[in-house]
């Protein structure tokens, strides 16, 4: 079993991979170079180990996982090759299979062991609420470092793919629709019947409004990262042989809330539809 | 108030129009020229009166209701127009505003009393499940000739493309949720992660795979005539600024189905998915 761990980057959802690390009797190291005064609060509050380069990073670790925005995946397992990294490497990101294994054939051929990896629910606090799926050789050696904390993991075998296709197509579900609801209350809006709309669909299902009306509002502020997670998900479902469009609409849809992210407030329905319609 | 009313034309749902007219004390006339057996029967078990042509149905009429696949609602009005009728025509069927507006442009230019119309739900068989939306100037005329019966309907007030617009909108969520399904079970299928997918949505709903699934059996043999209504979805959204997209996937979809329409049984959800998989 590997005894330290290694975490890119943590936010909030790397930090709780990095707590399940440390409960589990791993040491937890991370690297602040270029990172938020939040990281640095969140790593210091936990207690993990701060190293100064990434070089010292990828010399003091066994395991790294990255866990960064989709769009960074990329640059951020170059860097590790880079490094001469000789441990195994999980990413656990939002992206397609695709781009997973193009980032596992180079750190193949960099002789890092590579896992594929995605996960499904928010920052792990309780147990039976957030998974982290792995795939691939090594997929038991990442998996066994989180064995004791609300984390749960589970292995889908040794295919590189498995465990992004599974990420993705959960985010397809519940971000897609979040996004279909969005731009049909918009468009309902634009036309003057969107109180005609919510009644009728009351008359189906009494909480469908309020439930989807919370979820809308609830991923507002979050939207300014969903543009990369949706053309994941597109280029997933185009390589599968799927119609893929849901997810061109959906990357616009939230690219259209990023300015979200500066909101001290969680934006109402009203303010979501007004930011969303054309100007 | 009217005494007479024209269906084109009496398919299921035109049937139940065309029941709750009857029943509202109307005269109920058909042409059952170039109409398919089906429909013959339908309106003979009614007792609706057929008449020989088209014109005589003009002549006969004081109102025409158009309820017909989207594709055909331009030629249906066009053919009408042709006639010289003089009377209150509503285009009910799932057709973009736009597209309404401007049949409703060329009625008026013809002198014919012009409404839009929306229907929501199955064909009526009981109260309180299908409801005919209606806007115009002469929207009330047309409610008033369904008073009596299963169907319900509403005033949404003197402008043309609400009732249309409604519909479209209802219809992208009930439709346009059903097709996301597919597309992503299509994808987890093709992936090898289906049965993961399945098991982690039920972790957080225990019903949804089987209610999504059922959704997605009861449209496949109706999925040959959503393609027109998923693109006039499209064009709705595009028209009032929001992403449009979701629904070029969502007609490809339901194009990809199309063959289910002569299959003799509800389709098994691996009969769909293997027919919406790329060949």
């Amino acid at each position: 079993m590997a005894r330290s761990i290694g975490i890119l980057h943590p936010g909030e959802m790397g930090i709780s991979l990095a707590a399940t690390a440390q409960n589990s009797g791993l040491d937890v190291y991370w690297c602040p170079a270029g990172r938020s005064s939040a990281s640095q609060q969140r790593a210091s509050n936990l207690g993990i180990k701060p190293l100064p380069t990434l070089q010292d990073l990828c010399n003091a670790c066994e395991i790294l996982i990255s866990v960064c925005p989709p769009h960074a995946a990329v640059a951020v397992a170059d860097e590790v090759i880079a490094c001469n990294y000789r441990g195994v490497y999980a990413d656990v990101n939002a992206i397609a299979p695709t781009s997973v294994k193009s980032i596992g054939q180079s750190m193949t051929e960099a002789g890092i062991d590579f896992v594929d990896g995605g996960i499904i629910g928010m920052p792990a606090t309780q147990p039976g609420t957030t998974w982290l799926y792995l795939s691939g050789n090594h997929a038991d050696k990442v998996a066994s470092c989180f064995s004791k904390g609300p984390l749960e993991t589970s292995v889908l075998g040794p295919e590189i793919g498995k465990a992004s296709g599974l990420k993705m197509c959960f985010a397809a579900n519940s971000k897609g629709t979040a996004a279909l609801h969005t731009a049909i209350l918009g468009t309902a809006e634009a036309m003057g019947v969107r109180d005609a709309l919510e009644k009728q669909w009351a008359i189906y299902n009494p909480e469908f409004t309020e439930t989807s009306q919370a979820r809308i509002r609830q991923v507002a502020r979050k939207a300014w990262r969903f543009k990369g997670e949706m053309e994941e998900i597109a280029a997933t479902m185009e390589a599968a042989g799927l119609p893929h469009e849901f997810f061109i609409a959906a990357a616009r849809v939230y690219e259209r809330q990023k300015s979200f992210k500066d909101a001290g407030h969680e934006p109402t329905i009203e303010e979501i539809l007004e930011r969303i319609a054309e100007k």
